[in-house]
């Protein structure tokens, strides 16, 4: 085996972990410090506020929305699943791209439910009108899908994606924007204005709280207020809640970061947008999305230098989150190293 | 209004809580500067160990248990909500008590599972031959009760259990064991001689993390087996995960507190047993169960002094928390007094 030269970023467990799209950096010590404050004054033996109030009303003054538009779960994940299990279930159709997050054919499983895909193009790429075609004529019941897509990265505009809320304005229209932090445009603000939208957030990406599980639904007023007696009593653990209120006091300290990450990203995606042997496609979110007829020589390559990506098992396709500058340059050196030794052998 | 004298415990924000049957103290600060002391070394940013391993092991020590027959979840309610999930749905039928836990009605809810309620009398006692056949005529699905019962405190026992159990092979037997550290009996060890038992356990009683959501299910090992991949990925924080496994690791800390408040129950049941107006029951649990016809009355005299208890609705009963020595005299000395002062006003 050849041995790469490259930066050695430091690791954790012996690993570098691009596979979860989680964010490189923990909270800071100022940051840390405040929470532990903040939980030396907690009462463990009480249950938790139903209402989720104080991490609602902090996640309304950070996105400048009406707290009774948001409700909080235990991840973006439980929102998703209370939507499938609420307004779908057996004989019922949820409509998603293929490619998309793994765990909407997971909630439509515990759900019986069906599901459609419409298959996007290499880099997620697809045909708005093609879609909305597809889904009249299967008579779907809802609408699910993240953007920017999970996992190519790829974003539609608003415009594209209210031309499907549009279309679609008797069934409910769920827009995961687990990475919209990373992206250009967002339909958080929309949600005021139609009755069928709803928009998924989550603290676990760009504000790095993968370990405490937080998650939003955001919506209209009316809708969230009949939706909100059906959330599961105490679905968020006091710590938790307290936690995400605290680090969303500071989420302005968050926005030179997310901001660095996109900018690494593209710089990233720029370096190795030539290779003759891997293609990566262009990302609104925290990761690119690539393929590799020689993916599982290249997957070998990463773990002998301990990094960790995301693999797809039933295609060429892999994802690799943006990490430290450190690990980035790593990753970039280790992939167009690799690039060039099989173009070397096959020239 | 008669000012009763009595201890005046100290109230948090101005109330005393027997309402939610919590644990009456909180952490100790040593076990508090542990905890923080753990969290303060956490990755907040990284995803949960989706097997929760850590806080898996330490209640399968603590319970001596092996730890292949446990499922941990974000309060057991969420494990309760998954067996009716997982084995019920449409067409099915959930069999339960009346009363019991509020939170079974709500999951069967969910499921559009049909529910059927054996009604037990006033004092929870119940008749085990004549649930079965009532369960046996109306071909139910899965069995699930709360024992001790939650309102009543009554308990069956084992052996009285296991006849349920017995007779219905087929189907899911779940006993619902939040409160049973305070009873005489359990289940937990018999769950390795039945493929249909099932248990489900909380922190949130005895072990006083009602704000940190964790419940345990605990079935034979190849059923756990079974149902293992079907939890929702990444159910528990990690935060929440290191907070159970620490307290667990002091769990024998808690069999003093546990058996003082038996002990205080005991006592209260029989300072308030010979009342004219109020009706007490044996509790095997950390509450007793009432009834009164005077009941408003009563809710409001403790009202008055800060005291909240749980409140039924629809009948005469209600369920009262016991607390700590000082709030369980200051309760005991109330309900004596509004006893007697009726006696009076009628006599």
């Amino acid at each position: 085996m050849k041995q790469v030269e490259t930066y050695a970023p430091p690791k954790e467990n012996g690993k570098i972990m691009l596979n979860a799209n989680e964010l490189y950096c923990d909270l800071d010590e100022a940051l840390r410090k405040e929470v532990l404050y903040e939980l030396s004054k907690l009462s463990f033996h009480r249950y938790p506020d139903e209402t989720s109030k104080e991490l609602i009303e902090a996640y309304a003054k950070v996105m400048e929305l009406d707290a009774a538009c948001i409700l909080a779960g235990n991840g973006s994940d439980e929102m998703l699943g209370f939507l499938i299990q609420y307004f779908l279930g057996k004989d019922k159709k949820l409509y998603t791209l293929q490619p998309d997050f793994s765990m909407y054919d997971y909630y439509a499983g515990m759900q019986e439910t069906q599901v459609v895909k419409f298959v996007t193009d290499a880099d997620g790429r697809f045909d708005v009108d093609a879609f909305i075609e597809q889904g009249r004529e299967q008579r779907v019941d809802m609408i699910l899908f993240s953007n920017p897509n999970n996992p190519s990265g790829h974003a539609l505009s608003n415009q594209e994606l209210l031309k499907i809320v549009d279309a679609f304005p008797c069934i409910p229209v769920v827009i995961d924007e687990a990475y919209a932090e990373f992206a250009r445009d967002s339909m958080l603000k929309e949600t005021s204005n139609y009755t069928n939208l709803y928009v998924t957030r989550t603290l676990s990406k760009a504000y790095g709280l993968a370990g405490v599980r937080l998650g939003f639904l955001i919506g209209n007023k009316a809708m969230m207020q009949t939706l909100r007696p059906h959330i599961v009593p105490y679905n968020i653990s006091s710590v938790d809640q307290k936690i995400g209120a605290v680090v969303l006091r500071h989420a302005s300290r968050y926005q030179p970061l997310i901001q660095s990450i996109c900018e690494e990203r593209d710089k990233l995606y720029q370096a190795l947008a030539n290779l003759q042997t891997i293609t990566f496609y262009p990302s609104q979110a925290n990761y690119l999305y690539g393929r590799s007829q020689r993916k599982q020589a290249m997957l070998k390559r990463l773990q002998e230098h301990g990094i960790v990506i995301r693999n797809y098992a039933n295609d060429d396709s892999f994802r690799i989150t943006i990490g430290s500058k450190e690990e980035n340059a790593c990753i970039k050196d280790l992939l167009v190293a690799f690039d060039k030794e099989d173009t070397y052998e096959i020239g």
